[in-house]
């Protein structure tokens, strides 16, 4: 893995704010990126190399980049798994993850399935098509239950708690196909975001297989902060015993081992009461809940994916310091253009960094930006205060 | 200063390494970054907006980039600070740091010249043009002699040692019109890098004042260890007396006050026997000897110059953890093509950054890169030690 030049290359299925933040982690590894995106002038297009513009499952646009990139990733499920596998065989390039765990992934209930089968721990749940079966499941798993479109859903769209059998028909008639879950009386929810690589023995030449990631690496846990099911804040280390973080390390690496391909992976689990972890979801892809490792650890999730995608070896995913991370949502009614008001507090304040996407337009709950605050010498709880303080200044004007 | 998009774009003259980690230090504040530079694909080219190819001079290239841009700036002294001066008044588009600042820079005696005047400690000095008046110089300040072209010079290109009136005539025909100073005999070179930002007055509307930067701040001194006058690594904190770091921080303070203009400034010192501290040299741009700060402040000199030409408020310039840099030179004879081996022992090191910066070809002695360990739980030393097994584990083949 000599370092040459014209540099690797990275091609990303998707040009938001995850492949802008891919982007900035690829430049200092002297990393190029090219994505694809529908939308002209994406969120990445100005720190990348390059957009093609395409939708996620336009295959001449994934072909174009593949030709000009030495590996294939995505950074939105809306990745087309088949147009991928299908330019990786026709151009021999390699693509991580493996779309078979993006197709996996991409469904709700085989997820569960195949998280089940493996014996991780997950919510009781079910596969229900009618308003019947969703009703013969709460007969089995007691109300109330948490309906979930079996595909499509993201940032809690596509989820609906429901209360009693009465609800059934008009739920199942939104989410259309879907699997049931018992709603979790959780103590809070937490997130870890795991890396697999390339391991040594693929390190020297090897970029092209999928099956030999073998080696694995977790962040530090961390607690996410939901509201209305959006996230809202990331506090790391997570306000919770030491044991349940070392819980949730060792549920998250064993998600990992099931993951086939390389890359980052942001595991969702709840906390029970009683101090058990339950897997939620899993994100094939850098995931909000690592946005605190760009400050807050030594390799940021970006920087491993990019490392990982490449065959390279991993960063260290050691924790540098307390870090808290609060999303900047449009907090607006309509859409409108963007423009941020009490910038400025965010700037100064000591141990703050700004996050901005970029995006030209604020929608209602829109993930506009970040801000993480991160110093060694404060803990969590203080930061977290002040991290509200800053976010609850800015406003869409 | 609403976040508006699109972003506010800084166009930068010059395309080298340092406009490359502006670009990467702008992307995350939502700041576009435009280049100009004579080779195309320049090494920013990659991670920012846009290059427009065109010499550092070239009138036309600099208007485009006025024309996108919200502010100019440099990144070489190599800018023309009369093409500058000419296209911000046809645009009104402002110049920071004042080109003023840069044609004082540029000429060494100048320099010097403000430095003394402004009562700032510098190193006994005398403008020579001939062999004669520099052997005159050599009578009063006695020999040996530190000869230094008084304009183009960089990386120690331009600087010759001369030991006695025997080689004056040599010399000066080297380097034409030039400043001779004492050859001081410092126990170290020390560096700081400051900062003038545009200070509450300006913050809220004033973007084209250069008149009106009154907020300072100055990062923690580094030690710069060169080779052959050129920098090969920076420790920070200097491994020095704290009295002597304090003393190296007022000198820097005063400098700054007496320059013109928002931005970033490397003011390199000479630290000598007895602790006092004189002024080597200044760059109106960001520096080598600062980018330990990418990992070890909180805002790096990257980003406190986009912030700062801005007229942003500016970062905590405050140390993150002890962190040392080593630079990734050309280590060839003659210019190849580079490719570099022995990097995975860098990506694997755990508090190693790298940072190369997709030149395409290695030449003697040419900064291709470098590598940055910082870590709160180990000292300078200890981080030296491993830089320095990395580094010497670099090579291109």
């Amino acid at each position: 893995m000599p370092h040459t030049t014209p540099a690797a290359t990275i091609g990303v299925v998707g040009g938001g704010q995850l492949a802008r933040m891919l982007g900035e982690a690829a430049g200092p590894l002297g990393v190029e990126v090219v994505v694809s995106d529908p939308t002209p002038d994406c969120p990445a297009a100005p720190v990348v190399r390059d957009q093609v513009v395409g939708d996620f499952d336009d295959r001449a646009a994934i072909r174009e980049l593949a030709e000009r990139a030495d590996v294939l990733t995505f950074e939105i499920e809306l990745a087309d798994p088949d147009a991928m596998e299908r330019v990786s065989e026709a151009t021999d390039t390699p693509v991580h993850p493996d779309p078979d765990t993006l197709r996996t992934i991409q469904d709700k209930l085989v997820q569960n399935r195949a998280l089940a089968d493996a014996g991780i721990p997950v919510p009781a749940f079910r596969g229900v098509d009618t308003a019947a079966e969703l009703r013969a499941a709460g007969e089995e798993l007691g109300w109330p239950l948490m309906l979930k479109a079996r595909t499509g859903g993201y940032d809690g769209r596509g989820n609906f708690p429901i209360e009693n059998p009465d609800d059934a028909e008009a739920a199942i008639a939104e989410t259309g196909p879907a699997v049931v879950e018992e709603l979790v009386d959780f103590e809070r929810e937490l997130a870890v975001i795991g890396v697999k690589g390339a391991g040594e023995r693929s390190s020297a030449s090897d970029r092209t297989g999928s099956d030999n990631a073998d080696e694995m690496r977790a962040f530090p846990v961390t607690e996410t902060v939901h509201e209305a099911e959006i996230l809202r804040e990331l506090v790391t280390p997570a306000r919770t015993a030491p044991a349940v973080r070392e819980r949730a390390r060792e549920v998250s690496l064993e998600v990992l081992e099931t993951l086939d391909g390389r890359g980052v992976y942001g595991i969702e689990l709840f906390e029970l009461n009683d101090g058990e972890i339950l897997v939620n979801e899993i994100a094939p892809r850098p995931h909000n809940s690592g946005h605190w490792t760009i400050e807050g650890a030594h390799s940021s999730q970006f920087e491993q994916h990019a490392r990982a995608v490449l065959g390279w070896p991993l960063g260290s995913a050691e924790r540098r310091a307390p870090s808290v991370t609060t999303n900047v949502l449009g907090d607006v009614e309509d859409p409108q253009p963007a423009e941020l008001s009490g910038v400025e507090a965010v700037l100064e304040a000591p141990a703050a960094s700004l996050h901005w996407y970029g995006k030209r337009e604020v929608r209602p709950l829109r993930k506009m930006g970040h801000v993480t605050l991160s110093d060694a010498e404060l803990d969590a709880e203080t930061l977290l205060e002040r991290a509200r303080e800053l976010r609850d200044g800015l406003t869409f004007t």
